[in-house]
This record gives structure tokens, sequence and C-alpha cells, in this order.
């Protein structure tokens, strides 16, 4: 496939499960890339969830690969196995049927904030992207987010939240589409490298972002920055002509 | 096209479109890679500017995405929208006419000095490249630089200098020409990494470098160095060998 | 090559040495890089060895390389010299024939790690995986591993351990497998990135991993983790197709 | 060129002016890559030169493009212009007929302690290869090494060393070879990660490496590693399968 974008037509049209490979992809690239770890899930709303296969990394998946599940984690389409952390996301869904897309993964700087235990603080612009509310820190490990006991706990631990860090684990990231999702994920990363860039540095702990600025930007829904979504998918469609053709 | 340098000919002959195309692709291998963000224009002198278009990133853009703008920001010549940033940009080419080019983007570690609201020091001979006298701080938070007013502020706390660390949010480079301005952000981005690294090591605050020899090297005009923009430009040719075709 | 996995069939079959091959590549890519240097020694139960070939780096190696030799360190197969780090590997599968294969190299953070004698924490689950016990500091540089001596001495200082760092040098890992030696070479590696990234940010000292979960993890022989050296190695067969033909 | 090694010829036969064309790439990739700064230099021992041309990268130079030039900086063979640092290496072979290869560039570690003006720590085995005698700090900033007066006072301050900090400038490596001067190039650098990485983290200022070892290895003439330059080539030529063509 060779798509020339025009400003009416950014990206070709994207079926759920194509949306889902190049949210993996892209997300690889950003720093989401621990080996197999990660799992995504979209909400079908008809008691069913779209979400990755168990066994096949982001970085290799097509959208033959995507499996459709129920609620209880029973696979309806798919030839593959459910990711074995995909409890955490199953109490999600049940408990929040507003979440339309869920993302976990142990990230290269998110998961050193996890392992700290603190807050990166927003530095600059791009970290403040895409909203989603005030950062949490659920702070309980009981052992993987694989048991469902464990899951339902971080779930209500989260409550209303829609970004998160795991401590000791990685991170948790929700959003009302694909595209919110992804600009929720690479702003969180960027929050966190530059976070530690100017922690490593002994830097000012105090962000030069006022106040009333980081409160309107964790506002946003995380889907009106038109283009931003577009670039990484035609990142992913140059890197891989024929990703979309199964 | 499968140039040949000789020490006549570094690089084919290239028009302001084709200069900026590679600036921003060369840049962006230096750590000017934030996604959608940065822009740069061009001021044609005659009441015009050229400048990158939104929506595409400048790892992608080709000759033929070069837009033509109006100092109000509308579109001349092009198929793309103006970038959303660009007031920055307006209301500086309005109050000096006697800039030819500006560059803003948010680089992996001239974002660092900017998060941290510091000046960076200039730890060696390659991070004192390209002049543009003294780095400003402008460290007025006013919301992003796509409102006039905000923007308008940000140019007079600049004032008559050509290099900036935006608080919060990235660096703002000026020269008179394409080759002044790659001198210019790659050296401060080099002079950013550098003092972030000695800063990480708990190294010393004060320069080798002797203060006569900063003063020469700041009036520097960024044309002087025969042969660095042109190793620049034959990279990218390298990389992307139809990249002139338009 | 053109392997499609399947959730059957994750890997073509493979001979031990493609999987020494495929070991030594996978890790080069997780920092396992340090030029020559590195071994892999696969006991067969017979007495003798494969073992990786000297001269050549991890990262060129190809299945026809791979060489079988004596405990003694003579040559049986191959057409290469035996690596001069052998006597460490010999002097342990002769101390300990229940050891199958042994890892020795310099990667990025483990050898930080071993520079500063101090133990890494385990700050998060990937940095648990693999098991194999406590991390033992092998504290006493007598020189390098290739003589007899200091090797006899490092694999008395090793006692029943399976994961050591070597001070001043490098990391030593240990494992039934070959499934298990990558599975604990990658956590190492990890472990020892993200506390170095902890470290340097000034983060604290203890994991937000409990106790019982540590204890639990340390326990794994590597083996159990379906997929994960799967992974490893169709990324490698993705990137060189016909490294399996000889 | 499909070269295919065997233990009786790790690479094909080189001239001089290729070996300095990959001793430059391959130090590129070791992290001797500030654009278009750096020299090599070898002494025929006939009053003449070879060295690399003027305005263009280590990355990108050929066999072709090497120079010949006299002891005063005179091209005799070639068609670049004379390095403009070069004046650095004029008074060097002139005052040290003994030293055949000598390398200055500005690596991304070795320009960090440059510019602390600090000796980094010898705190492992790799760091330790290839002898060249103590580290030298060069710490008198009298401008760039491009005119003769301070090139004189740099090489007067080397005395015998063959191992030299420039300081808030670069690093200066001498040998009798180009696989010396290699292997040194690569320690050097290994040398100065690690105790950066080390010193980041807050880690001892001491080494694990006892002193007669550091005084053993010091004492290398460096061209006793059978191998290590040999594998920096083929990765070369692997890249570049027409690189010794011309």
């Amino acid at each position: 496939m060779d798509f020339v974008p025009t400003p009416d037509k950014l990206i070709p049209d994207l079926t759920p499960a194509q949306e889902i490979v190049l949210l993996a992809r892209t997300l690889w690239r950003e720093g989401y890339r621990d080996h197999l770890a990660g799992h995504i899930t979209y909400n079908l709303g008809d008691g069913t969830l779209l979400c990755n296969p168990w066994l096949l990394t982001w970085r290799e998946i097509r959208p033959r690969d995507i499996l459709r599940i129920t609620l209880d984690g029973e696979v309806v389409e798919g030839q593959w196995p459910v990711p074995l952390g995909i409890p955490l996301h199953l109490e999600l869904h049940r408990a929040r049927p507003d979440v339309r897309v869920a993302v976990h993964n142990h990230p290269d700087f998110g998961t050193i904030w996890a392992d700290m235990r603190e807050m990166p603080p927003v530095y600059d612009q791009s970290s403040s992207l895409g909203g989603g509310g005030d950062l949490v820190l659920i702070d309980e490990y009981d052992g993987a987010v694989n048991n469902t006991e464990s899951a339902r706990k971080a779930v209500e631990a989260l409550g209303a939240g829609e970004l998160a860090l795991l401590a000791g684990h990685g991170v948790f990231i929700l959003g009302t589409t694909i595209r919110a999702a992804h600009q929720r994920a690479v702003a969180l990363e960027q929050r966190c490298r530059n976070a530690w860039m100017v922690r490593a540095a002994g830097g000012r702990p105090d962000s030069a972002l006022p106040q009333w600025w980081l409160e309107r930007m964790a506002r946003s829904d995380g889907n009106g920055f038109h283009g931003f979504w577009e670039a990484g998918v035609r990142a992913e469609l140059a890197a891989e002509p024929d990703l979309l053709d199964d």
C-alpha cells in the first residue's frame, strides 16, 4: 500500500482491529516494548471486547491476530489464547462500561516512576496532552494482575481515574477511543521521561506550567488533537506497507 | 538521485522549500522529534513566509508540502493548513524583519533545560558553535504559543535575542539563513545534552572554555562553518535518495 | 525462511546449535554486546559441551560456527578456536553437572552494578522473572577469568548460585535450558537497568514488591514462561530470514 | 563483496587508506560521531601522512577520499582539503616520530569527562583494554587546536602520553597501528561511559580492579587482542559491502 496523505484524508480507513494493531506498534516505538507484556482491549459494547493475542509481541501482531472475547475472557473469534493479564481489563470493563479502550504495559520511563512510587511532575506542554485527570498511584502489589482478586482491588483503587501507575509493575491508561488512548499513552511516557531527566539532574520539583493550564489540560478527553494519532499511523504504514492487508 | 560530492560541489543546488525540508529532517535526527510539534519559517522579504505544513511530521514532509503564507498567517500557496503554533512566528517576523529563518520545537535535551528553567553551561567547543548571543530564558507561560497575545509577550521577552528556551515548552532559534539556523539548533542541543550529562554526574558548574572564547563564539552569525550544513544534507539524501524530486 | 507462527507452533524446530546462535543474537539486542566478549556453553551430558566460537561476535555467528569441545576445552568439532575465557565455564561444568547452560558477558547495565559492587534491587515484575535464587556478588578480581585458578575461585564463590555479578567484569548466568538462560539474562538486565534508573534519580532503595512475591519468583526454574523465548527467536529470524540455513 | 571469515583469514587484506576508512566508520558507531569533527593521521615514515579529508564525515568517507599530506600540511595526493584541526597532528608527528597513528574526536562520553575535567576511573576489564599508559588531562584551552601555537602547547602537555582528554573539547589517542588506535579508542569510550554511569548513580569512586592489574594493562601496546579490530571491520563491511571498492 502506498498511501499518500492529503488534508482531507490523513490515513486510510481503519477497522477497530487494524487500530489496535497500529496502536500497539506505534506505542512499541514510544517505549511500550517490554517483550510479551501489554494488553489493549476495545469494548464493542455488545458484551464482547477486542484484544491483542497472547504469545505475540506488540511489534509483530497483525490485524488477523486480534481476538474477540467475552467479558469473562472466553475467545469468540480468533486463533490465539487470551493474554494472561486480561483479568485486570475484564474487571475494568465490567465496572466501567463508559470506558471503550484500556491499555496496560511496562513502558521504559513509566515503569521507573511506578518503581519509585512517586508522581512525575508535568513539566511541559507535551507532557500535559491528552487529559485523563489526575494520575493515580495504585500502590498495592498483590501479585501480578492476572488473578481476579488482585485485578478487582486495582480497579477499585483506580476509582474514576483514567491514568494510573501500578507500583512495581507498569501503567494503565483508559480512553473513549483508540485515538485518546494513544494520545494519553504518548504523553504519559513523555511526562515520565522528562520528569526523570529533571530529577536525575537535580532540577526543581515544581513545574513551569501554571495550575490553571494543568487543570484545563487534565480535563481533555484525549480526542481533540487532530492529526496526532494519524502521524503515528503513517509512520507504521511506512515501516511495513502491507500491514493492513490482513 | 545519486549525488557524489566534490570539494567544489558538496550538495546539489537547493530551493528554499527543499532547504526547509532538509532542515526539518536533519534536525529530527538531532533530537527535534516531538511528534507533530515544530515549525520553521523562512521570510521571503516580500510580505510572505515559507513554512512547514500542519498535520505532517518533520520526518515525513517533502518539498511539495511546504506552504507560502502571509504575515497574517493566510495560505498563499500549498494544500495544507498552517501550523497551530504559527502566531509566535508571525509576531516575530513582523517585529524583526532582519530575521530570515525561525525554528521552534521541543528537542530531547533543550526541553529538559526549559523544564528546569536553568541555563545550560557551554562546556565545550561543539556546544559553542553557531553564535546567536546569549541564550534567553522566557519564563512566562501564558498557555501555548498559538494565541497572539502570548506570542507577542514571548517575542517581547526575547528582545534582540536569537536563541531562547521557552520555559515548560521548548526552544526558539533564529538565523539569517537555513544554514545558520541549522548550526545553532545542532549546537544548542549538544550544549543542552552535554550540560545535562555533567549535571547528572554532579560535575562542576564552570566551563573549561575561557570567557574571551565564549564571547567570540557568541558573536558568530552562524554562517561561517563551511561544510557543516552540507554534511547534514547529504545524510538525508543518502537516507531518501528521491527526496528532492518533489 | 518465511515462518508464520501459530499457537501450536510458535517457532521452527531448533537444534541446540541453532538455539545457541539465537540466544547470542537476541541477547546482543538486550544489551549483551561488548564486542568479542561473551561465551555460552551447553552441556551435552556426554563429556562434551557446545559453545560459541572465539573471534566472532554474538551478532554475527551462525549455526555452522558452533563448536563442540571436551570438558578440558579441546575442540572436537568445529573450525574455530575456543573462547579465551572458557576456563570459567569448564570449571563450572565440571563442578556442577546439573547445570546445562552457562552464559557470561558484559551487558550494558549488569556491568555497571558489577562495577559498583552493589546489589540492584528488584523493583518490578519484569525484573523478577526467571528465578535463579539470590544474585551473588563475586568480588574477587584475580585477573580475567581466562586462567584456571581464578576461574576455580569464581566457581567456588558462586556456590550453588545461578546468577552472579563478577565485580569489575560482568555477569554469569546459569540454567537448565537455553530458554531458562534467556529468561534470566533478560530479567537480570532489566533489573539492573531499572534499578540504575531509580538510583540515578535518587529514588527509594526499597522495592514495591513484597517479600513473599520475591521469594516465590526467585524459586522459578526459568522454564515456565511459555512464549517468551519464542518471541525473541522470531525477532531474530525476521531480521535475518536465512539464519537457520547453516 | 561477500567476505566469509575463516580462522586463518578474519578480514580481507587492507591498504592503509582502507584501514583509515574502516577505523573512522567503526568509531562512529562507538560514539565518535560529532558531525564533521575528527581527524585520523597515519605516519608513512617518509615525511608524509595519510589523513581523512575535511568536509566529509567519518560515516561517509571512502578509500578514494583519503589524503596524503606533508608534515607541513600540504596535500600531496587527494582531492579534498586538509582538516582545519590538523595542526595538532602535525605538531605531534613532528615531535614524536615513534607514533604511527593519531586520532582526535569528540566522542559521546569522552567529551563529558573532558568537560568535567576529571579522570574517569577504570572500573572494569573492558575499560582497561589497549594500554596507552596514564590518561592525561590537558587542561589549557587556548582556542581550538587549529592554530599552531595552541597545538604545540597541547603536544608539550601530553609529554610521552598516548591517551588524553582535551578539556572542554574531546580526546586524543595515539598508537603504533590502526589496530592499536582502535582498541584504545573503544576502551576509552567504554571507560568514560561506565564511569559516567557509576557516577550518575552515586557509586563508589574506587575500582574493583587491583592496582597490579591496572598497571599491567596500562603497559599494553594495544596490538595484542587478535580479532578485536577484525570484528569491527567485518561489521562495517556487512553494513556497506562495496566499501573497499574505492
